[in-house]
């Protein structure tokens, strides 16, 4: 049995404060990350194109607002800074195909320019936000462990399998310490659906206005989705974290089709939802469920937040 | 035991002639497969950055003198082509960790642009060179087989991977077809060992002088050696292939360490070599050689030279 860390668990092992820097850290998952580390008393300073998102304090937080593509020079941001998250990335699955130089560029090639900095500074350790759900591309596996093979049917898991690569050599060449997370599909508080990003808010607010929701598929097709605070939970948890593994899945390790998604929220919001099926598109993978055990082996985590409870307190949220 | 197909082999199946673009055509490798093309009858279009290396009857050869990393519509170029053999780095490994940005756009940008242009103008196949030497980095195998994880430590193993992986996804998506071949170590006639490429013509022009050589470590690298005849007929023979498997190791899944080599040229030329024995460098891998066993398999195909007698054709064509 895993022991599970909770909020006390962590405070009580009276954790260092640290300088983290957050690039993205306005963003769904950002805004979560942070509220949760300023908790655990570190000192947060974030990167993002927008402050507009959050509703931080900011006596709390440092912000800076820039655009990660335009940045020449990262060392003015990187300085006193031990722990980078990287959660930004440019394009979604959907958008990176439409230009998929623009996909390796802004974000390979910025990605190089932080990575550069990071050395040049004495940044101590990158956590990188990879994609669980696109990376491994097509897979005939009901759980896909990390080790399994990767051929991206995206863009987007093309880009992010790229910088996992130059997170292993820069390790490797120059002893940039990095952890590679890769996510599966977060959702929860904060969450506005754009993009086509996060189907439980779109469809969640779909049906309470008696709207038709529109499924590519037969909506059959299987993902793993994870409650925000369980997936902040471990991103946290890796701050100190000593030990040699470098690349986690993260996910809830459960597969749930798009018709339990639909008929989940129905049963919470108790409206029978209209749904259209539309054509499969050929960038969505069939099941893509992740296995967790190494995680939750290696930081003793364990997600927590059933899926039914999750999208009751997102209905509650948006209610 | 596997056949082994010969030129007369290859005439006798009465292969159809294709129209081939060869991207890097008058290069070391380039310029020994167009010549094994414009034999088996085949037409060859090259488009190079210069034509000024080769010695072709260009009454048999189509030449493009272009960058490939300026040209904003391959388009054009590919009017009429069926199979593209695509050859071209603009870096070396060890060039390659110095601009990682370049690396990037200008081999994997410039790659997606011509992808884009295969489907848009009905290309039926491109043959991709990557590289056995880098992409697998450290191993503890003796072989390494096709399924090795692949974690380059420099950037040009990066950027080999990631056009593998568009490669991968180009075909998911648009049905092109493609072949990656994963090359060993090649040597022989018309290397001319710039870039502190090729080692076996720079040992050979420095014992032939009596000149220092200088060995990065203490010579018990090993790697992979394929004569050039031997690696662009396997080459060829990918123009005929219509199996399932896309991407193969190529070389002679032989070890031959840089002592080897020396000691084995000493002995062709009659001459002691001087070796200095300088730092070993972060980008070299202990060891690498490749388990050829599924192109053998394949195709039907097997390396032929003994590596003394390369050698020795190789001190001829220098002498």
């Amino acid at each position: 049995m895993y022991r599970h860390l909770d909020d006390s668990n962590i405070k009580s092992k009276g954790c260092v404060s640290v300088n983290v820097l957050v690039l993205g850290g306005s963003g769904f998952i950002g805004s979560n990350l942070c509220e949760t580390l300023v908790q655990l008393g570190h000192h947060v300073k974030i990167m993002d194109r927008s402050m507009k998102k959050t509703d931080f304090n900011f006596t709390q937080i440092e912000f800076i607002e820039a655009d990660f593509t335009q940045i020449e020079d990262f060392k003015p941001i990187l300085q006193g800074i031990d722990i980078i998250y990287h959660l930004i990335s440019t394009t979604v699955p959907a958008t990176s195909n439409v230009n998929k130089i623009y996909d390796i560029s802004s974000n390979v090639c910025s990605t190089i320019q932080l990575l550069d900095a990071c050395v040049q500074t004495g940044v101590k350790k990158i956590i990188f936000l990879s994609s669980g759900g696109t990376i491994y591309g097509q897979t005939e596996v009901n759980l896909i462990p990390e080790e399994h093979p990767t051929n991206p049917i995206c863009s987007y898991g093309i880009q992010k399998l790229t910088i996992e690569k130059y997170l292993y050599y820069y390790n490797h060449e120059y002893g940039l310490d990095y952890h590679i997370i890769r996510l599966a599909n977060p959702y929860g508080k904060g969450q506005i659906g754009k993009n086509g990003q996060g189907v439980i808010p779109i469809f969640i607010r779909k049906i309470m206005n008696n709207e038709e929701i529109q499924i590519w598929g037969d909506g059959s097709t299987t993902r793993d989705y994870i409650y925000i605070d369980d997936a902040t939970q471990a991103l946290c948890m890796l701050l100190e974290y000593k030990g040699d593994c470098k690349l986690y899945n993260l996910g809830s390790g459960q597969g749930v089709s798009l018709l339990d998604i639909v008929n989940c929220i129905s049963e919470v919001v108790n409206i029978q939802a209209k749904i259209r099926f539309m054509e499969a598109r050929s960038i969505d993978v069939k099941s893509n469920v992740l296995d967790i055990s190494k995680i939750t082996k290696e930081l003793h985590w364990e997600p927590r937040k059933k899926l039914k409870d999750g999208i009751y307190q997102m209905y509650l949220d948006i209610k």
